[in-house]
């Protein structure tokens, strides 16, 4: 493989993936304003202009990290929720959430997502488009059915539902004394319930 | 006025005032991370020693900052919750919750508090102690009332319905083209209608 611009080494993939894992890290811990190309850099193990070739700013680069990081394959499909009982389909998904919303990592990023949101809007664009908005097409295909079951109100406004529903975990993980996975587990099942989603099991 | 210290002016409370403002400004633009004990004198248009002869550390300051800036007294009190129209009520505080939430201060307010909940829970401590936990008082004052007139479930739990109304709006406002004043106000009443805190007027 020859490298085109004709000088340097031809680009690692796993220098790009320690450069992309440093610059989360650092978000994660120091926020953009706390973090510089030079520590990204440092970090890595790797020099300043091996980090400049590739990313013009720290903006761009912690983007495209923050990208990596959430695009995570959804379960289940929108197909599925169509398919399969929606009773079982919401018990996966609350306890496949409850697991990760308690993670110190989740919190962390949320933290950090929702601090930019003001002062960079394009880290909010890409954590958008690829960490919420597919989990609200999923929540919004599940408010559906449940519409069609009749355990949610048919004038009801979906997108103030998820709304209520996301900004209720992400402001709970928030709060100082935040739920462990079991306390999250309950939280949710609460919120669910709430929205007409989740009833409980009759042996419960 | 002798200063104890016994070197030094008395101290001023605009020179405190204005070293207040700075570092709130400060805090909202740049977060945590991005300000120092230097710059926040510098706006203030004083010396660094001035800062520090109050202060000690940046977080300390800020901390202050926001608690003088949340510390807003609330309308209505529990009491007029007993007293008057719920309805009447209601319809005020979502007016007013609508004209702040709005605005751009509460915005970038909003998204620094939440960016620095995990880093720096001292700060989202004070936020909590001064601006949440009235609030949090308010609605639950509320919702009880609204468990008496029927129409909040007798078993719903006032925490968690709490949280969506609260999470609903601090993510509402994080997202990508955040309401205009207007816009939040159908939005909460939305909210508010969802958790059976609002009803719409007969005539609408």
């Amino acid at each position: 493989m020859t490298d085109r611009r004709g000088r340097g080494r031809p680009r690692d993939p796993e220098t790009d993936a320690a450069i992309l894992r440093a610059a989360l890290e650092l978000f994660i811990e120091r926020g953009v304003e706390g973090t510089s190309m030079e520590q990204i850099a440092k970090r890595a193990g790797v020099g300043k202009l091996t980090v400049y070739r590739r990313w013009s700013t720290k903006e761009d680069l912690i983007a495209q990290a923050v990208e990596q990081t959430v695009s995570a394959d959804l379960v289940p499909s929108p197909g599925d929720i169509e398919a399969l009982d929606l009773h079982e389909i919401i018990e996966g998904v609350i306890e496949v959430a409850a697991r990760m919303t308690a993670t110190p990592a989740f919190r962390a990023l949320t933290a950090r997502m929702m601090g930019s949101a003001v002062s960079h809007p394009e880290l909010m664009a890409v954590y958008w488009k690829h960490h919420i908005l597919p989990r609200r097409d999923l929540a919004t295909a599940m408010l559906r059915r449940a519409q069609r079951d009749g355990t949610v109100p048919p004038d009801a406004d979906l997108d103030v539902l998820i709304d209520m529903m996301a900004g209720a975990v992400t402001w709970r993980v928030l709060q100082p004394d935040p739920p462990d996975a079991a306390g999250m587990l309950d939280f949710l099942k609460a919120v669910y319930r709430q929205v007409g989603l989740y009833r409980p099991s009759p042996e419960a």
